[in-house]
């Protein structure tokens, strides 16, 4: 289930929508590598190269984790493919020694986007783009504009990273992660990655307890968790009716979403180290309040 | 004398940097409009159709405005080419009415690209692309992820810019612009543009009279102040010995450049409001003192 960033970009760079091959994910949203494989092959019998698979780490509505070994494996028999991995929302259970296994094979990975501003507590806007391809961003991206990138500083320029970005003058955003590093630590930053795991977890106990609320899926490998909540009077636009009143009142905000087959459902993720239990409570309880009026 | 960034969209959106036709411009860094509108005969002649061109409004080394409404009626007259206006730098004068005849036509443009983090003093960042072709965003660039934007809210979702954009989400950095613009009114931030065009032009004066310094033009029509200190001593590398100076001793930072046949020039930018004479004079003494040990 890619984000759909992977189409923009396509159009964004040229190569056009039916380029994008859409690969078949299984029922919580991983992508099938068998799936991946045969789709490969088919676009080389058309006579196209592909070029790079996208794999994701927390896919944005389940919270999927793509099978990334078995996605690499797939990219090195077709001819190393490049493997790209959307670790935006997910990657932050890299962080913790208990979770990181949901993505096993990520160091497999050509190139990987990460969101900090996302789990990892970071304030907005904190993006990473990790390659382990060195110098391919300077070649890809460097415009030799000496007027503006001196070579005769008094300092080493190869740290001067303007010319090798998409963009010039900008924020280091980077400056927040490390920040944030320094002041917690790998193991205080496991910590606050695993808090937010280990409510959302508590949030789905609550939920399968709770009269009115339904799980979308039986089992999550991430923070989302995705549920209804039906009162007894209503059984059509819940979410929207129940979200408007919420937004209205200005007691709570939590998003929802239509997906396939499923009518609007709320998802719930549990991205800040501050979140409690009584905070997981709260949800339940306003929700069912705002039932009662509708 | 456009910025590289008009090279780097080229390639970065599939165009390629054959495709970028460079335009004389005077010596003060104008383009002429005379040599535009035989660039795209000749484009034209060869086949190809322009399709866009830059104008500048305050180029990065010079401060150079672009003369706007020749430049317009030349896209006009040669089939209605997209003008595009970056006034990155220089759009400020838009600001002021004493300032804002430098970029007459401006209002001919079909999109202006605007940073209110350099001479309108919004933090850094706070970039602003305004366009007068409605929708187009919206055409250009949504690609309908309704899983993430949904139209079923409780509020009007044509005020909902994230699918319209490049980006999904990142922070909402024309926030800053309003809050300025609040907090100082139209004529206040007239009064703090006009104050660095001030101080630009009482630091030009001060080089005439100071030994040492030479400027490189004759006249300058934004706030770059282009110029050479040469003490006594050394002709060759001053202005990198000089900056690596200020580095080491945390002294001051001022930028420099070599341009054309121009060796490495001195690049004073008045941006900010709270700017005074007295800091220009500590421009000057600040940069005669570590003269002194060259």
């Amino acid at each position: 289930m890619s984000h759909y960033s992977v189409k923009k970009g396509a159009f964004f760079m040229g190569f056009g929508l039916s380029n994008v091959v859409l690969v078949k994910s299984d029922k919580h949203g991983r992508m099938i590598p068998e799936a991946l494989d045969a789709a490969i092959e088919e676009s080389k019998k058309k006579g196209f190269t592909p070029l790079m698979v996208n794999g994701t780490s927390g896919t944005t509505v389940m919270g999927a984790y793509d099978p990334l070994n078995e996605i690499a494996d797939v990219c090195e028999r077709q001819g190393n493919i490049w493997l790209h991995v959307d670790a935006c929302w997910g990657g932050a259970a890299l962080l913790s020694l208990k979770l990181r296994h949901k993505m096993k094979g990520i160091e497999r990975a050509d190139s990987i986007a990460w969101d900090p501003h996302k789990m990892a507590g970071a304030i907005l806007q904190c993006a990473v783009l990790i390659t382990k391809h060195k110098d391919l961003l300077a070649e890809a991206h460097t415009a030799g504009a000496r007027y503006l990138f001196q070579q005769d500083k008094v300092y080493d320029c190869s740290y001067d990273t303007g010319d090798k970005s998409v963009q010039c003058g900008r924020k280091i955003d980077a400056f927040k992660l490390w920040l944030l590093w320094k002041a917690y630590g790998s193991s205080g930053m496991a910590e606050r990655i695993e808090s937010c795991f280990d409510n959302a977890l508590y949030l789905r106990q609550l939920l399968t307890e709770t009269p009115g609320f339904r799980l979308l899926f039986e089992e999550q490998e991430c923070t989302n968790t995705c549920f209804w909540y039906i009162p007894p009077s209503m059984r059509g636009q819940v979410a929207p009716a129940i979200k408007g009143q919420m937004q209205v009142t200005g007691s709570m905000m939590i998003g929802y979403q239509p997906q396939g087959q499923f009518v609007n459902f709320f998802r719930m993720i549990v991205a800040s180290p501050m979140t409690t239990r009584e905070d997981m409570q709260h949800v339940i309880s306003t929700i069912q309040r705002h039932g009662q009026n509708l």
